[in-house]
């Protein structure tokens, strides 16, 4: 038996939406993956949403009682407003209004970890904890924060954008106006330029990298992942920097925040799960003492569906 | 004629206690000084407290109902216990436990940047603001943040020790374990720390810092100062530099809170204030869009009695 009430979760990548029915006890019921991307008009990409949505509504008797959406940028939730999503092409685009349109029933929007932020907090590895740090590294690094028992929202609704706070002053460009931001050096889109960099100096001790990828620049960092897993040299020492990066970040939200738990995940984390104890051993080793004595740092138990669960307990957030 | 309830305020720093008597408005009515030492032993520095406060109190007719102390470190609020405090050479000292007992009134005890943070966010630049940050760059580098209209605290009581976020991952060597924090590169000691480096370096470019140190391994970040009101070419490239690496952080910090406003303080900001300026040019260059619209970057008008009323506005939480 179902736990209710049933709310409908919908994660909005760049490539693909999808969607999944969630119960109360945060089990899911339906998934479903649409394709979609970054070329197409916001009118086509809410299509691709309602496509998402509609399979596992008429799975589930239409029995949703209001919606969730996580989507990778900047979104004003109070608004219902996406300020800035890069990889959708996104500014200030009204996507509650266009969802509750389309549905009949109340929607919550919010950015993607703040989203699974939610997930976690609510059913995985931040369970029963009141102050606590998600940071979750993909693509890009994400991030939520609940601290004395709420979300932090910040002023205008984007308050934990760790990834975007500075770790190397004057340091490596990143996709934002700053320099040196703590995704600039761990995101996958970072470690693959890292990669491409090393590659580039040292091509004799690149060539497990290459011969992976067919070329030097088509080295992702999934690429690098398969080199570090039959031990390649130049893999292993761009992971270990990688985890370097991480654990000194990671210092910083320990001091800044002095969590119970923090939680790791996203793509990167779950394709090198060693980054977890390598960023632990850099917290134990340069934060503060009373925070550091307090902190559980911890991989995500919920693998991939973490966006769908948390956009469905967002959902629940509004009708409970 | 005062606003009630009077309370008092204790600012307990490495080589002097402050104390004064401050009414519900802010407004100060006794203020005192009395020296202590970081060699003394925590009874003495206890009997210098009580010096400084029975002055104010005598002078009150003993009407103060609460007293509040902020302290430079970190202090377990919740348990009454400074947990750490360099300056003092403290650990795990219950300095609650003995000003009650000397005062028979309720105490309260909390770092010394949280308590001007409530100043601030009660009776300073913070007023009427749900979310706030305030960075006080002295000696070291403190904070405090409000989100959501709460003072965070995080799972241990030291949250917002934002002068040990990493800015520079692999940088220079903090007084905290960690390497590259903030504090070690604008907090007072670090700016003394390049100045004389930058000195060594280059003889000549430093005849001004060396001549009214008197020596070399005198400079210190007052000296750096007066010479950059000299328009001295090297205290000039020093406090640019220091301007460069709080921006850099504050950069972070408007991404990571989203604050409304930020509140800049202490004696290295008082002793150049051109260094606000210079901040709110990096985070308006660098920080996210979304968050730096919603900020404004301030100096703290309180100038050196933020620690005082701050103290004097958290033993009102107790009260009250």
């Amino acid at each position: 038996m179902p736990a209710y009430p049933l709310t409908l979760g919908i994660d909005l990548g760049g490539t693909k939406v999808r969607s999944a029915l969630v119960d109360a006890r945060g089990r899911v019921l339906q998934t479903y993956r649409h394709p979609t991307g970054a070329g197409r008009e916001e009118e086509a990409v809410v299509d691709d949403i309602v496509a998402a949505v509609e399979v596992c509504l008429n799975n589930a008797d239409d029995r949703a009682e209001a919606i969730g959406v996580g989507v990778a940028g900047q979104v004003d939730t109070a608004a219902g407003i996406v300020r800035d999503a890069p990889n959708l092409g996104w500014e200030d685009f009204p996507l509650r209004d266009a969802l509750e349109s389309a549905f009949d029933r109340p929607v919550v929007v919010a950015n993607d970890v703040r989203a699974i932020t939610w997930g976690i907090w609510i059913h995985g590895a931040g369970r029963g904890v009141d102050d606590l740090v998600v940071v979750f590294v993909g693509t890009g690094v994400g991030g939520g924060v609940v601290s004395g028992g709420r979300m932090l929202e910040g002023a205008t609704g984007t308050a934990a954008e760790v990834g975007h706070m500075t770790l190397v002053a004057g340091g490596r460009k990143c996709t934002c106006p700053n320099v040196g931001c703590l995704e600039a050096y761990v995101g996958g889109w970072a470690i693959a330029e890292r990669a491409r960099e090393a590659a580039r100096a040292e091509p004799d001790a690149a060539r497990t990298l290459v011969e992976l990828a067919g070329s030097l620049e088509n080295i992702t960092g999934k690429i690098v992942d398969r080199a570090f897993e039959q031990a390649d040299a130049l893999a292993l020492r761009l992971v270990e920097e990688t985890g370097r990066y991480l654990g000194a970040g990671l210092v910083g939200l320990v001091n800044a925040f002095n969590p119970k738990r923090l939680v790791l995940g996203g793509g990167v984390i779950d394709g090198v799960p060693e980054l977890v104890d390598h960023a632990r051993s850099v917290v134990e080793a340069h934060a503060l003492e009373v925070p550091r004595a307090a902190v559980d740092i911890v991989h995500s138990e919920l693998g991939d569906t973490a966006g769908v669960i948390g956009a469905a307990v967002l959902a629940r957030t509004i009708v409970e």
